[in-house]
């Protein structure tokens, strides 16, 4: 390969550089612009679909707001459909980065965790409306996001499950039905306080709602299995 | 007013409708008719706005799920904007249909009356996919519905807020951050976990996951003001 001209990782030709990246491209090789091209086309789609939601915000819009043609975008991610799902790991990644070895860690240091989430998303509504909007829109009918957003939430309540058994003592364990309600309410709670913050910020503390619903539902999952029954 | 044609409450002839509406009109007369076809193209835009969002439904599909025209929905509603209102509010009777009186009971018996709208929820997944849809959708900029979602969520933080004063002793009041916590943590757990349910239906428990968050909250609100401080 020894062109000048600006290639994709798979040494396409890419029609859509501006002389600023093409001059940034021959700076650090074509691999980094591509990269940062890319990173760049994924912040413009977040912002683009956290704005109008995934079927009403146009690939035109997420073109523009990086100074690209449609086709620059296509060219990069094939379709709007998988933009999507690159744009929704890129917006997971984003949870992860301020971590040791970028890891969840478990047991209650996770729900610690979920806590400094809400907290940083307090300051984040871009990335907080993405997500909201995205994944409620995914229930709707064919919707691309749709296997992603199952399988996450599956991952997630997992996840939970096996920190609330850690938190436990080995010789008095959650009960089971308990475990799955707590799990997908730890989860249920945070995507709904970001709705509600979101249509009104002064009306909600996002930060401290997540951390009080969190605690109540590992106090009850750990300790208050009798009361389930009683409401 | 003499003449036969079906009309609407506000005098416009109807000219939208089939014969068999015709018909009906003629039997109940125009007033009856009127209001079973606003019904019907009520829920049809419920399970058009519910399948595929409010900016992906069209009124076309509305119009064609109840063998209309596009202009005979707009006769009876004006705009689509409008007609997501009227949806809303629709929406919103069926909860308390089953009620005395149609009024939501305060103190303990409201979050018994929370528990037993999921329990319902779980046996009519569209309509809980067409409030899932619309309140996230109600984020985006512009959206018809935002002013509407922000004024629902003020008015039942405050219901459930009345109604947890009333289930402590008036000589030990519960927290008023506390209070603000678990208003919305409530609604937002509801919220959160018809999303969770609805993209994976054998995964979660709607009706038991619901119980066991509301009662973890009630619980937290009323008697354990020390736990949030600790996490």
């Amino acid at each position: 390969m020894t062109s000048k001209a600006p290639r994709s990782p798979d040494g396409v030709p890419d029609p859509a550089l501006t002389p600023a990246a093409r001059r940034r491209s021959r700076a650090h090789g074509p691999r980094a612009a591509t990269a940062e091209r890319r990173e760049d086309i994924l912040r413009s789609a977040m912002e683009t679909f956290g704005a109008r939601g995934y079927y009403n915000g146009s690939l035109a819009e997420v073109a523009e707001r990086v100074g690209m043609t449609h086709a620059g975008v296509l060219h990069h991610f094939g379709s709007k459909d998988r933009l999507l799902l690159e744009v929704l790991e890129y917006r997971d990644r984003s949870d992860v980065e301020h971590l040791e070895g970028r890891q969840v860690p478990g047991g209650l240091a996770l729900f610690h965790h979920l806590v400094t989430t809400a907290r940083l998303n307090a300051q984040r509504p871009g990335i907080v409306q993405t997500y909201a909007v995205l994944s409620a829109e995914a229930v709707t009918e064919n919707h691309p996001g749709q296997d992603w957003f199952r399988e996450r939430y599956r991952n997630l309540r997992e996840l939970i499950t096996t920190a609330l058994i850690e938190v436990c003592a080995e010789d008095d364990p959650p009960d089971p039905a308990d475990l799955d309600s707590a799990a997908a309410s730890v989860l249920a709670v945070m995507d709904g306080l970001q709705i509600q913050w979101l249509l009104d910020r002064d009306a909600v503390d996002l930060a401290r709602a997540t951390a009080f619903a969190i605690d109540a539902i590992l106090a009850s999952a750990v300790a208050g299995k009798r009361r389930v029954a009683a409401l």
